[in-house]
Order: C-alpha cells, then structure tokens, then sequence
C-alpha cells in the first residue's frame, strides 16, 4: 500500500509557489462559500508520527481564514473526557454547520496506539475500526463533508522529523526537520501514555524502530476505514512542497464538489392512516389504578428516602444516571420529575428541558445537542424530552423527513449502546394518559387563570394528531426499547400513582445496575 | 423492543381477503415495473423459529410471479459452499437486477446462533454484525432495494409452532399451528448441528426454554443491523393473517418507493491532468533487465518444477491460490501466463479471462462475477484481468462515476480480506512495460499477419490514455496493495524476464504462505 507513496513526488520552491498563489484565494473563497451552506467540513488528519501533520494543518491555518477554522490536537485527554463515553471527546468538537474543524487526533487512534503496542487483537481493532466508520457515516448522512488527508512518510524521513537533528544528507535537501512535529508526537506519547498506552516509547529512535508495525496497522486502519462516503486521501509526505499542496489541493477539491447526503427534499407522501386500525402497546396500558390519598404521601416519603440513597451509591460507584422522560402534553412530567428532584442533592444531577433547538444546536447533528449535555461519572442527567423528539414530534409534524426519522432509531440505539458500554444507567419513562384525560385537564388549565400558560394552541393541534403520535411513540418502543435501556410505559391517568410508579420503577431499575 | 410487538394486533378473515384483494394486484405490477428496473430487490426474513418466515415466503410467492421471484433456504451449508468465504453462499444466491431475491436464511444467523449457544462473545456477535451491515450497504450502494422483514412471536405461539399439537385455547384461535414451520426450524437446527452448532437443540420444548436468550440476542442483533438504507421493518406475528397482509404491504410500500441509490449520472468533471506531472511508482521499475537465451531454459524448467510441487502441496493443504495479471496492452500477460499454466495439473486451476461483462453479470454488482468463479479449497483461480477493472478502464473511460470507483478500494480491500480470513493464498501481478516497447510490439503486430488480430483500434486508443492509466495503476497499487494481498510489479520489457520473476515471485509468495 504504502510503496506508491514512495516515488518521490516533489515541487520545486517556484512550483509550490504557483500553486500557493492559485490555492490561497481558492480556499478562502470556498471557505465564504461554505458559511452560507447548511453543512459542516470535518478534516481528519492521519499518518505516522513524524509525517508532518501538524505542519500542515499550520499552513491550512495560515492560508483559510482561521476565525472560520477550529483545530483539535486531541493528544491530551482531560479527565472531563476519560469520565464520559469515548465518543463524547469528538462530538464535543465537531464544528458545526458552514464551519470547518480539523482534528488532528481522531477516532481511530486510541485503538492504532494499543494495536501497535500489541493490546488489541485483530478483531478487537477491526471492531474499533467498524465503529469508527459507523461514526463517520452518521456525519456523513446529516451532510458532512468529511476530508481524511493520510500523510505517508518514509522510514528515514520519519527518524529524521523525530528527532532534532538538522538534516543530513536527502534527496530533497530543501526539507528542513519539522521541529513541531517532534515536539507533538513526544507531547502526544506523554499524553496516550498516561492514560492508556503506557508501553509507547519516548525516544524517537525506539518510534523509529517501531515503524514496521506502524505500517502493518495503518494498513489494516486504511483498509477497514476508507469508504465511499468518506475516503481516504493517501498523500507522500517526504517533500514539504508537495506535501503542502497536495493537501490543499484535496481539499479544495472536496469542498467544491461536495453534495451533501441531506439534501433530498421533505418527503410529502405521508403513510394514510390503517384501514384497519390496530391496537397498540399504549392500549395494553392499564389506565384505571388509583392510589388513596391516605396512602400516597407515606408511600412517597419512603421511595424518596430510597432514591436519594441510591444517588449517592451511584457516585460512590461513579455510574452514571441518564434518565429520559416522554409523554403525551398534560400526562404531569413536569410534576413528577419534581417528586423526584426533591428527593436529590443538587450537587448529584443535572435537569434539562428540551423544547425547540437553538440556533446553535440547530447547526449541529441532532444529537449533538444531548452529547453535550452528558454529565461526568456519577452524576445523573435527567432529560425532559430528549433526542426521542426526532422520532416524535418531528415524524408527526413532517418536519424531518421519512427517510431522516427512520435512520433516527439505529442512530438513537447506537448512542444509548455507548451510554451503556461506558458505565451509564439508561432509563427512559413514558407518561401514558388516555384521550379523555388529556381533555379533561386541557379544559381545566384553560379555566383556571394561574395554569392558563401551561396551555396553548399547539397543545390542542398536537391533540388531533393523537393517532399519529400513538403509532410513533409504539413504533419508538418496539424500535428502541433495549435490555439495556428499557422503556418504562406508566399509567398517568391518576398522577399520584404515576409519580410513585416512576419513583418505584426508577429505584428497581437502579438497583438491578449497581452493587449490593 | 419486543413488547410493542405482543399487542394482539389481528385481522378478521375478512379483513385480510380484502387487503389481500388490493395487495396481489398492486403487488403484480410492482414485479412488472420492477422487471424494467436495472436494481434487485433483496427481502431478508428475520425473527424466530416458528415465527412463520416460511409460511410469509409461501404467500409471497403464492401472490406474486413466482417466475420472477426466488427463494433460498440457507439453512443446509453444502460442502462447496463450507469450503469457500462465508459470503460466497450468499453472493451466489443474489437476484440480478429486475428480479426479486427472498432469503430465509441470512448472513446473520450464524453469529446469532452462535452467540444464543454461548460461543460467540459480545464483541465478536458485534464485528459479525457489523460485517454484515457492510455487506448489505455494498449492495445497497450499487442501487439494490434491501427489505428487512422481522417476525416476531410470542413464547405461547412459538412452542405450539414448534410442536406438532394442534393449536389449543389461544387469543387467535384461527391461527392453525405451521407444520412447514417447525419442519424448517427442525431441518435448519440439523444442518447447522452438522456444521457449526453442534449444541443446538433438535427438541421443541428445548428450543422454547431458550426463548429469552434468542429475545436478548434477537434485540442485539436489531439494534446493531438496523440502518438507514435497509432498516427492519418489525411485524407482530401471532395472527397469521395480520402477519401475511403486513408483511405484503411492508413489500409494496418499499418497491413503490426505492429510489435507487446508484441512480445519479455518471459525472463529466474529470480531474485535469496535473500542471507539475509527479513520478509514479511506474517509474521506479527497473525496465533494463534482460536475460540471455542460454539462461532462460533452465531457470525456467527449474521454476516450473517449483511450482508444480507448490500446486500439489497447497492442494493437500486445502489451500486457494487467487491469482490476478494486470497489465498494459502488449506486455506479455497471456504468455507469461501459459509458461505458468503449463507446469501446472489442470485439475488444479480455472484459468478465467475478462473482457467486457455479459448480460448475466451486468445485472448483478460487479464483483459478483468473480465471486461465482471462485474454486473451492485446494485449487487455484487465475484471473486474466480482473475486479480491478473497475479502477483502470472504468475510470480512465469514464464508464463509471467517480464516486462509484473510488468506493471500489474499499470493497475490492473488503472482498480480498474475505478471501485472506478463508485461508485462501492472493496474489497480483502488474506487468510493466514502457511507452516505446509498447508501440515497438503494436507495429510488430500489424506488421506480422498471424498477429494482426491481438491488435485493435481500442488498443491504440489505450494508448493515448497511457499517462491516466499511469495514474490509476498508481492509485490502484496504494490503495490496495496490502500485506496480505500485495502488487508485485513485474519488468516486462525483457519478457523472458518477466515470465522468470512472475514465476519466481509466485513461488516466493506461496513459500511464504504454505506449511515448511
């Protein structure tokens, strides 16, 4: 793979600086272009250490207006990042849409570092690597253009760039050793080593004697990761010149044929309403429960004496809480989730509320908005409305369309699996009242004066779409309801119940997931 | 995500003769149209035994052309197809474009099998998965309508099924017990116990006792496969006549709306050739050797005799031989390819030469063609040009998008790995000549009558493209020349020479890969 990128490619001083010449202007141009269009441009940087990718994400700096451009190092990784699922650290970067961000550590190098030091096996890396993709893809789908730029460098120059020494002799005398990139990859191994990877070297040498695994795994890396929605650009490195233009080039080439994959227009042709209407998990719901006032307040008491003792157990052990609360308008979220705040320490969790996006999450995937949200290890985060919007709201009232919305579900599990997989307990509550209930309270905040603001006309629109909301939120749970993140489905009918019903299930499902 | 999936939804007899009355028709005429449609459309049955996969396919089949529809069990592995990749079975089964494909069985039941007997870990079930979300994104890319149907069962129904009993008191006493399914279930559950699963159970009673661990594999399996180009569609499956109409609609719905996702034009914005033209990996090549004609016998014979004990040790071995020639025109592939197939047993290897595709193959993807040619264990494939077609004429002819070719490295990588992880031994071959040999043996060709016919119009048109071929063959070597697959690039000025180091290269190669 990598012997094609040994010829050595070369510019001369005067053709690089034609080609500079031709590239500033084009770029910057199509940096403007970019901040009027509804996508970001994700650039990833890979190679060896050595390759001179901190030169030249330098210089693409240095050519494209950098007020449009954020770069990532992602070589030091903070303890915010280590306490959260491994994802978390690139979503918190990524640029949002008509900006640019270059990463120049990226998904795919915590498993390369462990394979070259042998942690991995084969399918441990192939795995990592098929995430990865899945990663990619998911940018991809909601239009990223994405630019992996993959610099090659030859063993020699490798050992040279790692190490201080001027350059001796080479066929291209005009390269001088990149002192920055050096001082990265020493950065960048004091970093992985303190965390994960503790057997890489420090010297350049022994970096240098590694390379042979270094290009058995990149090759392997190249393989598994480079795909058609977002390929990998193989550049020679050994030349600066070259080097330098090539990139540029690449990407400005990306950036002006880039067509994103969200630009299909709203689907209009809405599925018509069963002929045949049929019962749905909601129906099952038994609706008719009631609890007795006599009954209700000692009960509650002791389920929040419960669920403050098991807050603390949970960041004893340091798991995390991600609670998701759903349900029709009126079922008394708000009320329940305060028999359950009250019972808390401030300082354990963290409440928030979704309704529409701002103008900053809006230029971001969905999911975005909820990444950042994520609360260390042992702190809850509890959800009023959540990512489920997508499948709800947006489905009902064709604001995504068909084809987005349907995507959402493989996107939502794939997102909770993560949650689950770095220590998180996942538990999501849906708040069941029947069609005559919600009127009922409907009229009762429109006649009382201090709850007529919990009221408005989208509520009583969002009434008549009933049916359609039925059949996205049966849909939702037969699409998203794991073992590992279950839906709780609760009777609303009588709101004390309800509120002692999501204590009481909350506890339980607590319990199941931390120790004895 | 099963629960929303035991609600008891049902049709009356009624009901159902009244949808099966709209469905068959319009069904019909989606075959029609289908049949002018240059995609396949591939259904997937999913869900668990005695769910009534069988009895959805029969009605499929029953409703529809049967003429235009087949259907493949998978559930016996034959010995030609446990002695090739794991794909190959399915690869072979794939409908052509204009045709409809039905799998009963499918590229995940292996692992899910696997993994409810407990011999598959969490990490490998999800590499399994994810391999084959690639598979089917493969063909989905290449334009193909991929509908998933998942039949889910309650516990109750799947033991009746699975038993011969007639069906006693239940919810839908209407639904008579499928004997053909539980005879599928009883057949797949030998033919895997023959293969692979030596654990599974041959009992109903025992298959019913492991229905919660099929429920958390099943939902596993969901989670991981479900995508935006072919999401599972999931059907309640208890009434038998809710089941069939559903999934007949779920059909319809899905081929009225594919839009293919091959379908853009193939675009016209080539790259223009480089201002400052770069040194390929061509130009490395040492085109000068020559060998005398004394030396030439000998070496020869001695490399034949090599290679015919190679041929006879990989076959007791069990081990494939993939071979692959690329070249220039003229530069001496067939030749050097009869000094090697002459030494060698012709029970031993299937020559297969390519030009242009046959209808047949036209309408499937294009590495179809080469997987069906694949020997099995112990005998050797020659590929006189190959898959890489798709990243040299087709690129330099513009036959092909750019998009469409550049995805090619990533599947041809992804089809070679495959081809390694069997166990099979792949080398390829680029014979390299120069631009004035080229045209000094195109003269000798017209110029000779008993060799006017090797030498075209097309061949001279090639030849102006000579620099873009350079390019691709540049390309092509980086991104697929692998460790475990990689180029050898072969001087073909000398063509004694050429034929000694392909020989030679070859003997080394499978030295490298056979047993001391």
């Amino acid at each position: 793979m990598f012997e094609a990128l040994e010829t050595g490619k070369h510019l001369t001083e005067e053709q690089f600086k034609a080609q500079r010449a031709e590239l500033r202007p084009a770029l910057l141009q199509a940096q403007f272009d970019l901040a009027g269009r509804d996508y970001p441009v994700l650039i990833v940087m890979g190679g060896f250490d050595g390759a001179g990718k901190g030169a030249v994400v330098h210089h693409l700096n240095e050519w494209m207006d950098p007020r449009l451009i954020e770069t990532h190092a992602l070589w030091m990784h903070s303890d915010e990042e280590e306490s959260r699922p491994y994802f978390w650290r690139f979503w918190r970067r990524l640029p949002p849409r008509g900006r640019t961000g270059i990463m120049l550590g990226n998904w795919y190098q915590r498993a390369a570092y462990r394979a070259m030091a042998g942690r991995l096996d084969e399918d441990g890396f192939e795995l990592a690597m098929r995430r990865a993709v899945a990663f990619e893809r998911m940018l991809v789908d909601d239009g990223a253009l994405v630019v992996k730029l993959w610099l090659h460098v030859s063993r020699d120059m490798q050992r040279r760039q790692l190490s201080y020494e001027a350059p001796r002799q080479h066929q291209n005398p005009r390269v001088p050793a990149d002192p920055e990139a050096w001082w990265i990859s020493r950065e960048a191994a004091r970093g992985e080593a303190q965390q994960n990877v503790a057997s890489l070297p420090a010297d350049p040498e022994e970096w240098w004697a590694r390379y042979p695994r270094a290009l058995e795994v990149s090759e392997r890396l190249i393989r598994l990761t480079d795909s058609g929605e977002a390929p990998w650009h193989l550049i020679e490195a050994d030349d600066s010149y070259y080097r330098d233009a090539t990139a540029a080039g690449l990407l400005l080439k990306a950036m002006r044929n880039h067509k994103p994959a969200n630009g299909g227009p709203a689907s209009g042709d809405r599925d018509p309403p069963p002929d045949d209407p049929q019962p749905t998990i909601l129906d099952a719901i038994d609706l008719s429960r009631r609890v007795p006032r006599d009954e209700y307040k000692p009960r509650l008491a002791k389920l929040q004496g419960r669920i403050q003792d098991l807050f603390w157990q949970a960041h004893r052990e340091r798991r995390s809480l991600v609670a998701v609360f759903e349900g029709w308008d009126a079922a008394g979220k708000g009320s329940a989730i305060r028999r359950l705040t009250a019972a808390v320490d401030p300082r354990l969790y963290k409440l928030v509320q979704f309704a529409a996006p701002t103008d900053e999450e809006r230029a971001q995937h969905y999911l975005w908005r909820f990444w950042r949200l994520l609360q260390r290890d042992g702190r809850a985060t509890l959800f009023d409305r959540s990512w489920y919007g997508r499948v709800l709201v947006e489905r009902v009232e064709e604001l995504t369309p068909p084809a987005t919305w349907r995507r959402a579900y493989s996107e939502i599990n794939d997102f909770e699996a993560q949650l689950v997989e770095h220590g998180c307990i996942v538990a999501k509550f849906w708040l069941h009242i029947s069609k005559d209930e919600q009127l009922k309270r409907f009229k009762d905040r429109e006649a009382k004066a201090h709850k007529q603001h919990k009221i408005t006309d989208e509520d009583w629109r969002n009434r008549e779409q009933w049916d359609a909301y039925a059949l996205a939120v049966e849909d939702m749970v037969a699409n998203t309801s794991t073992s590992a993140a279950p839906w709780h489905l609760v009777a609303g009918n009588d709101k004390k119940a309800a509120r002692l019903e999501i204590l009481e299930r909350l506890c339980e499902h607590f319990e199941s997931h931390l120790g004895a």
